[in-house]
């Protein structure tokens, strides 16, 4: 009776308070797991009614939840997304990719085609290269400041491999790399990437690649900007010259603070985060964990350093070994706080010595009227008194 | 009108016919999905419709899809499951660890106590230690042979550093863990263990851990049989003998054909199985990549051999790097199919110099009467000259 009488009245209030019976209900444990059986195999398992990590949906973007996360692989429906025209839903049966341009051996794959080649596995991440908010402010979380970033195991036949199939010729520096989706999304890559470690991919953590990352096939380019890592992908051409299409015009080109600009810039600087304490956590006195996430797109994480006094000093963190080249690495922190206001954060140095930059640093190079691209400046998080925990307020 | 009929008449083969409409709505695609705009971002991802690997959930247990999974991480919802008394539903609020027995300092952590300490990942195996079929039968799948093992990234706090913290006594030579579920699962563990490579985690694959694997946290013991990873873990006792539980009284020990038999048969031997090609899969002529997985309680895989002649001549497989200790590795195998029935196989080989043994070496050790534990013979897979792939039918 008294949930008929809340759907009919149907005020916002009373929905509210009907969703939070229906998870009360959802939640409800028994007092004691150990008196009553539990629920039987399953043929898929389902997360802790407990639990309820989310992507936040905004505009073109969804970001992963980096201060729900632990170790450093993203579950796949977690994984950051960024399209152009939507999600397309491409029956694996109708698939193909097309290689032409200067091959010798113009040739169609099939998905079953593909995986009859060599295959092959990485676990590394991928970051929209628009991985950065102008203005930060007390109540943003790790997700909402840098969550345009996860990491897979990712498996599928290297570009080489193809290439090699179709008979690349000599003269062919860049190809074209074309969406299947609503966009037609493409983008010129040197032909020097795929005989470094270019892939065509068509499973992530251990399953096919989700829908929303490229399914049934994407390129991954490890440690280059996302979009480069073209989705659903149809067609690959090859050229003698960039192919200067939409996308590398208009966009994803980033302005220097000398009036010049950059074109093809490619590579993920290397960049750090802290994701716990972070805001909304709390945090007791005494001794504490920091964690968090560093990576680069130039091979391996060296070092992370923390500070817990505003960048005044810093030490070294651990780092969760095996640190792997253009992946997400871990690192942990032992700190025993005092109960005073702290700032703490971290930085990121990579195995080319790049020291990742405060935004003072990284807007003297890029200027302010700066697009949002390739911008990974150290992030700091104020602990209160109280134990409460918010970003520093920064921006231009 | 059609469904209101289809559903009134209500008979199998309607419903089932009403099934496959569904379906095909659900899996419709656009012709050419460029030019429709797709589904925009979202809070957590699907799959995509025409992808299905589901576990198998028979009795007590429930198997991983291996024949649908590449790379080595094992979808979380796909991870096997095994339990005693079902799958409690615990209010992390609520959920606390005791450890006590031999110690110094008696206590109990709740789960924020855990998640202070430091934290540390690894990515391994776990296999129920009657991971086995006595009769094969042509139509088994990988999944149906082998599928109680499973890998993850696993995150936590050593066992060691909760040791220190409670200050164990040098007599203390084995610990009890107790599970918080309705069988009370309990086992008896050597102390060194801990010091070696134990962990309580509290996080799977990025996130928390999924209920049917021991939420909020569960004892991990890296290379053992998965029934001694006590899941739901509430208590630790530490003790100068073992506590002869019932399952490693009445189960869980090993006779062998020499009339004895073994208790605390804790590590799990090299195996390794062929994922693809395996049944229900088909072959075309040409060339074709076998992959697999392959895995030792003792440290690494050191090789892994393949036939494609019934077992009379082996050719290494490629491993995919990087070979991690305790954890599934990956092989490839190029192979030129030339049309011809074929059987084909795999053997792991691990760090210690141990060959996985076929099912006549297994027999003459552990005897016909064997309780099916610790058995890991190698599985043949029969290659048809239609192409079709069957399992080599085998057994008692």
């Amino acid at each position: 009776m008294k949930f008929s009488r809340r759907v009919f009245f149907g005020s916002a209030a009373s929905l509210a308070a009907f969703g939070r019976t229906a998870f009360a209900q959802a939640t409800q444990s028994p007092r004691d797991p150990t008196k009553a059986p539990g629920t039987p195999p399953s043929t898929l398992g389902q997360r802790s009614p407990f639990e309820h990590p989310q992507r936040t949906p905004i505009g073109i973007v969804s970001r992963t939840p980096l201060q729900d996360l632990r170790g450093t692989i993203t579950p796949a429906d977690l994984h950051y997304e960024r399209h152009h025209a939507g999600v397309p839903q491409i029956d694996p049966a109708n698939y193909s990719l097309l290689i032409h341009g200067m091959v010798d051996r113009p040739t169609v794959f099939t998905l079953a085609d593909l995986e009859r080649l060599p295959s092959t596995s990485r676990i590394c991440f991928l970051e929209c290269s628009g991985n950065y908010q102008r203005r930060l402010t007390a109540a943003m979380t790790a997700q909402q400041i840098a969550g345009l970033t996860s990491q897979s195991e990712w498996t599928g036949v290297t570009l080489a491999t193809l290439f090699r199939e179709v008979g690349v010729r000599p003269q062919a520096t860049w190809f074209l790399a074309e969406g299947g989706d609503a966009a037609l999304m493409t983008r010129s890559i040197p032909v020097d990437k795929a005989h470094e470690d270019a892939m065509i991919v068509y499973a992530q953590n251990g399953e096919a690649i989700r829908p929303e990352q490229g399914y049934p096939a994407r390129l991954l380019l490890p440690g280059w900007e996302g979009n480069t890592s073209v989705k659903w992908i149809r067609r690959i051409e090859l050229s003698d010259r960039a192919f200067m299409t939409r996308e590398e015009t208009s966009k994803y080109t980033d302005p220097l603070a000398n009036g010049t600009a950059r074109m093809f810039s490619f590579v993920m600087d290397a960049r750090s985060i802290i994701t716990s304490p972070s805001y909304p956590g709390k945090l007791s006195r005494g001794s504490n964990e920091i964690i968090g996430i560093a990576w680069s797109g130039y091979e391996r994480i060296r070092r992370v350093e923390l500070s817990t006094d505003g960048g005044k000093t810093w030490s070294a963190a651990n780092l969760q070994t095996p640190v792997l080249p253009k992946a997400h690495t871990r690192f942990h922190f032992q700190w025993d706080w005092d109960g005073r206001e702290a700032v703490i954060m971290s930085r990121a140095i990579d195995e080319t010595g790049y020291v990742q930059p405060t935004r003072e640093q990284l807007f003297a190079a890029r200027g302010d009227g700066s697009i949002p691209y390739h911008l990974n400046p150290i992030t700091a998080w104020v602990v209160r008194p109280d134990g409460t925990v918010v970003c520093r307020e920064e921006g231009l």
